[in-house]
């Protein structure tokens, strides 16, 4: 298949209602009437899966595998059935399409299955039959046909998937967010709408507490080039273009503050010497899921020192597992905290951004737990409280308030 | 597989919450660790097929087709999965199958499709690894993977042809209802549990408004000589058997009373003379999936009359089409009506039981406005306020309340 098609991405908030599911019909009807050709992916309606979730945690807190993986993805078959009607309504044909009826295979890890391959012969024959292909996001099938899902947020990396496999170099990801912006604005008053940013801005973003892109969507988008359009599913204007780098007309140095309050910072002192109590430690917590997010550790002639931060939402487990590997009395946790990063390509060539960074830190005279950098981003975990104030601060040190303005 | 295996089949209001899918896990934990070999059906939740028919009827009264019937699949998808979840919990291996997983291959008739044939090998290999098959009731697919379903109730018709497919001879049904009842018991308060019932009256009875079972999944018990047994979620005892008639120690005149509040009749006086008219609004009804149950006509040279009774939910369709056709002046609708019906396989070979049904009926002086009757059924179609009163009078004419007792 060599021609154009369009590939369109509808998040949960966008599906979250019937009246919004006729909405997105409405613009998928005047898009296809317009002479595009769209394959369209759908989320589940917004608070589907978390009720899906909540029954499986009724059952139990561990519920996971196959089973899970096929009760989350009953959400996306509701979804992508109920915008079929309304397109259906409109005298627009449609078939929806469920991953085992298109083929999206995955590997068998539940819950954060890769998909591997794409069959694209049955979205094709509904092209040639001049029906709009309608694909369940989120969810793949092995091998044997055992249902998998891509994680939270998955649908993103379907889209960007069908992208590669039907070899189209953009896809459009329609959310209740019109734009990315330089900062929350609910945090940051001044913050600006992002005209383009790279991928791999994106990725840094994404995994810093930006809800707008699924992670491994924007990987896949990188290694295979697929520009992304995020924009709003209720305007028509342009939104954010996720590019390659070397589309961008300069290298901003600091693209966006990003935020996270999930973070919690675990304390450790005196820890045995050597290595092999940190990395038994961070084995343990691996095994059971939770992620490690900033690591420090130092030595010297009184003892070791280990600090490192989670997820709030896995602080339980964690101190479980510690609590099994060493007395409690040596151990401090420290909440309310906030994880304040700044992202930009610019940034790895240009020495002095780090210095920038605490210098307007240093302002308000705020502690700063814990620092981790990349090429491109630094984080500081500070204070929740201090939050608004050091964000805004460095807002304007870097002035993003009118860096992108077009 | 010649092993014997146990065809299991719960029901929505069964698995209408986690608390009673977490009893269902248990009775079936109990049940593989005295020796049984479990394969499971379920239905959806109880509520969660209205709610998804809620969703496509918000969109439009007219949602039916491919689209529709994925919607209302994905509820078996979900009570499937959570019944595995509360199986592994327990240590239980189990294995949730949707339709395409196992290949109940259907043919294209979306709401109510029939099932062609059963492919065994999936079970059987869940079966080998000592796992659990659970089956998702109610769905199938085309042969082109399409997905179907089989019409309300189509999970008790899902194993049945479950039996059929492994060669049973039998199968349990459990349902929160433990027995079939002479009369419904909340109507009449004498009401017995039968034993044993022929298929023929199961039939008679599920077409008449019992909610027992669903009709095609007796029709297909009766062909391959399938015995039923309907019995209750929660408790040991034995329920009540549906068997072939030859297996009855005796043939009772009359089984049962049953009775359908959602009748109503609708009067035209006059109609063109012939038949055209009548075949040409059959028709028209029919195309508009609307039933018809009870019909008279008559001919005199005052003009033609006809009247015929359809379900209350179908009636504002039936109007519209009617008239149409006819002036509105000619039609009368009659509202407020109930069908009260008796069956009994020995009434084929005992004349006098219409006369002995009249009787009763004509003691307490009441309308009756119209009769139906099969070899083994009379239906009488009253006013909905001599309902009560009426089966109480037959149930006694028939010597129900104890013609069962053990």
């Amino acid at each position: 298949m060599n021609n154009r098609i369009h590939i369109k991405k509808f998040g949960g908030t966008s599906v979250g209602s019937i009246e919004k599911i006729e909405r997105v019909a409405e613009r998928i009807a005047k898009d296809k009437l317009q002479g595009q050709n769209p394959v369209v992916v759908v989320s589940a309606m917004s608070g589907e899966t978390n009720r899906l979730v909540g029954l499986a945690k009724q059952i139990g807190p561990a519920c996971k595998g196959m089973a899970y993986d096929m009760l989350l993805a009953s959400g996306e078959q509701v979804s992508v059935s109920l915008l079929a009607l309304a397109l259906e309504k409109r005298n627009i044909k449609a078939t929806p399409l469920l991953a085992h009826q298109v083929g999206i295979k995955t590997d068998a890890l539940f819950s954060r299955a890769r998909i591997q391959e794409i069959n694209t012969e049955q979205i094709e024959d509904c092209l040639k039959d001049d029906h709009i292909p309608l694909v369940a996001g989120f969810q793949g099938v092995t091998n044997g046909n055992t249902i998998t899902t891509l994680g939270r947020g998955g649908s993103d990396t379907t889209a960007v998937a069908l992208a590669v496999a039907f070899k189209q170099s953009e896809c459009e990801i329609f959310t209740d967010v019109p734009k990315v912006y330089t900062a929350d604005p609910r945090l940051i008053e001044k913050a600006m709408q992002i005209p383009k940013l790279s991928f791999e801005e994106m990725m840094e973003m994404s995994s810093l507490g930006s809800r707008v892109l699924h992670c491994r969507s924007v990987e896949i988008a990188a290694k295979y080039k697929i520009r992304i359009h995020v924009r709003s599913s209720y305007e028509e204007t342009e939104g954010t273009w996720i590019v390659p780098k070397e589309e961008l007309m300069e290298n901003p140095l600091v693209s966006a503050v990003t935020h996270d309050m999930k973070t919690v910072i675990i304390k450790m002192y005196p820890v045995p010497s050597g290595t092999a109590f940190i990395s038994q430690l961070f084995t343990a917590l691996a095994e059971n899921n939770i992620s490690i997010d900033v690591i420090s550790q130092s030595y010297n002639k009184e003892g070791q020192r280990l600090a490192f931060s989670i997820s709030d939402e896995d602080l339980e487990e964690a101190k479980k597992i510690m609590y099994k590997m060493i007395e409690p009395e040596k151990v401090t946790v420290i909440e309310n905290l906030a994880k304040l990063s700044i992202v930009g390509v610019g940034m790895a060539n240009h020495p002095g951004v780090a210095a920038r960074f605490f210098k307007a830190l240093n302002k308000m005279s705020m502690d700063v737990h814990l620092v981790t950098t990349s090429e491109i981003k630094i984080s500081a975990i500070i204070d929740k409280q201090h939050l608004s104030q050091a964000a805004e601060a460095i807002h304007e040190e870097f002035k993003l308030g009118n860096a992108h303005a077009l």
